[in-house]
């Protein structure tokens, strides 16, 4: 930045997370960071806030020497790109949370940000208000991490906490996380699981220094989880959470998939419920670490964004250090899992789904096996990600 | 340091976090760090690794310009204070665990540090594998932080878990707690409170700014907590716990204790079982944030002083924002608290202890009470910490 004792920023977007950012900068002098100017898509749409602080024009942020740092507060994620890196191109820093446009674009953005200097900070785009990805650049920056696991979106967390908790049918919990916020009109990338593995690629780089795209892991959301699951995980005293799951191997490489999962009492995620997420990140040392607090929702979000705020003030930059100065993990499917998966129809699986199956259940027009299959199967077809077939691991 | 390629450490100690130290060390090659001298006290003991390690002499570590970083992981505080100014002094970075030392005489190293630019670390001193120090300093610099909460000590909590959820009795669940090697044989420390005021000083200094000696705030443990206070605790559907607690008031000033509270159901705190801490950090924007993992043992001590001799590999220093680049609270002793107070024999109170009583109790040669009282009056006497006298929060 030209000048570390101001932080002079330019704020794309003036939605729920924008408009936070906005009244938190206010509300926080030690900060001595100023809004310049605010780009919105919409002029006609009444504001809260003084006319003079918007512009349909980005260029007045793009183009304004004064500008040292943008934050970028928009959905978007195509207009997102072109906004970040221009603006990295420029020297300017930046700070978003548009973990759909990160998990796409992270390893250009990264060169781009050490070619010019600037520092690109997205704290927020994961987990919102836990600092999960400081804590991985910083604190967990050896290589004795051996398990990262969470429950990492909030709107499928919050449904599946009503159907579990409150015995509601899919339909009706999303009808509700809907009203409250806390699901979009349009779900589908929630409940897909797409938005959380956007999110656990972005992890990934900061635990293990694995590049990803979102398609190289096996991922799927809530959408089939059958009544007749429920009552299986019941029985057994457990819940079905969407759940993102790393583990290292013994030579090194990194198994990763974002799929639901039964999650017994005893486990720490089992206490992650509504909106809230929570990480688990075991160390080779310490056994497990907890990490809990709201993972959604505008000031959440503002308040990850004002603490990389705060480190632009001290020049804070993502090291990425088991990317750059340690040897960088690797994905690798070839890994065995205790898997249940059902059908609410007769129909025979792929031959060799199974490595191993050791439970069968028929009865009242449903099916379901528990055995053993490879991660890597998962990837080779997705016959088990169609309506009517659900797989839940173990 | 003198080259921050190669970290070459001195270290002091070798009982169960040395040793951890030590092992962690030599498996961890992305480190590049090595072990140049132990000093130890005992010659005599047998030891698992070669004797060329060791020495007696201290001026061995010292004196020795090829060692850049000394790890200092002794009991006794006084030495541990010799060595650790003695080496920052000299320009070697240092890296301690020792709360007792820090809790008494931080302001001089702070100042000792600035003076040569040497870094002082001590991520282990407090909740041992939890980050909170890093998070503190680090994530929570701005002046949002309304509250500080926590199970900072794992020897009381292990106790208390014995007794609140295995029905035994204290000086049972304390014979268990030093079986187990979750308190000294000297317990006192621990169960007196010392031990978590002393830590919870630590934290204020980097949560506030605010540097206090633990005879600043109230605080006692757990050793007078009566059989009936169980009942009471248990008839309310709570827990108690030893609780570290700040809470900053409307006007910047901070009020700070470390005493027993009743912990209900709902609180993440009540979560926080066996020798685990937990640590809740609320903030005006995220409500609360939970961090929690294992507060004592060998290794996950051993992992938090490897997490700082890894940042030493970046010049990593703890800046003091909220100390030096901020205004720092301080204390507060004027606030009025919820409270219990038991007796196990029939005793007035001192005059005008509690500001407003609401509840009493009398029988089977029990008694107790609930009303308000200021923080202020359990500094003015230590009636309350007598034999036979329980104060517990609500």
């Amino acid at each position: 930045m030209a000048n570390a004792d101001t932080l002079s920023v330019g704020l794309f977007g003036f939605g729920v997370v924008g408009e936070a950012v906005f009244r938190v900068i206010q509300q926080t002098p030690s900060l001595a960071a100023r809004i310049v100017k605010i780009c919105i898509k919409n002029p006609g749409k009444p504001r809260s806030i003084d006319a003079s602080f918007f512009t349909t024009n980005r260029e007045e942020i793009l183009g304004n020497e004064e500008v040292n740092v943008v934050i970028e507060a928009i959905d978007d994620a195509d207009a997102s790109f072109e906004m970040v890196s221009r603006s990295l191109a420029q020297g300017k820093s930046v700070i978003t949370a548009n973990k759909k446009m990160l998990a796409r674009h992270l390893p250009e953005l990264i060169a781009l940000s050490r070619k010019t200097g600037a520092s690109l900070l997205y704290e927020a785009s994961c987990c919102a208000s836990i600092p999960v990805i400081r804590n991985l650049e910083e604190y967990y920056d050896n290589d004795l991490l051996v398990g990262l696991r969470g429950i990492i979106n909030g709107s499928t967390n919050y449904i599946l906490t009503q159907i579990f908790e409150r015995g509601l049918g899919y339909a009706e919990a999303l009808r509700q996380a809907q009203e409250k916020g806390f699901a979009e009109s349009n779900p589908s990338l929630d409940v897909s699981g797409q938005d959380a593995v956007n999110k656990f690629c972005i992890l990934l780089t900061h635990a293990y220094g694995i590049l990803a795209q979102p398609e190289e892991l096996p991922f799927t959301g809530i959408e089939n989880i059958h009544p007749i699951d429920r009552e299986v995980a019941l029985a057994e005293r457990s819940q079905i959470k969407l759940v993102a799951n790393a583990i290292k191997l013994p030579d090194g490489q990194v198994a990763a998939y974002v799929l639901p999962s039964f999650v017994k009492p005893m486990e720490l995620l089992s206490r992650v419920h509504e909106e809230y997420n929570g990480v688990v990140i075991t160390s080779a040392l310490t056994d497990e670490q907890f990490f809990y607090g709201k993972g959604a929702g505008g000031f959440p979000t503002a308040s990850a964004i004002l603490s990389d705020l705060s480190a632009l003030r001290y020049r804070y930059k993502y090291e990425y250090k088991k990317l750059m100065m340690q040897k960088p993990s690797n994905l690798c499917l070839d890994v065995e899992l205790d898997a249940y998966v059902s059908l609410n129809r007769e129909e025979k699986l792929p031959a060799g789904f199974f490595e191993e199956t050791y439970e069968y259940f028929t009865g009242r027009g449903f099916h379901y096996r528990k055995g053993r299959i490879l991660l890597s199967k998962l990837m080779e077809d997705h016959w088990w990600k169609q309506d009517g077939v659900s797989l839940i691991l173990m």
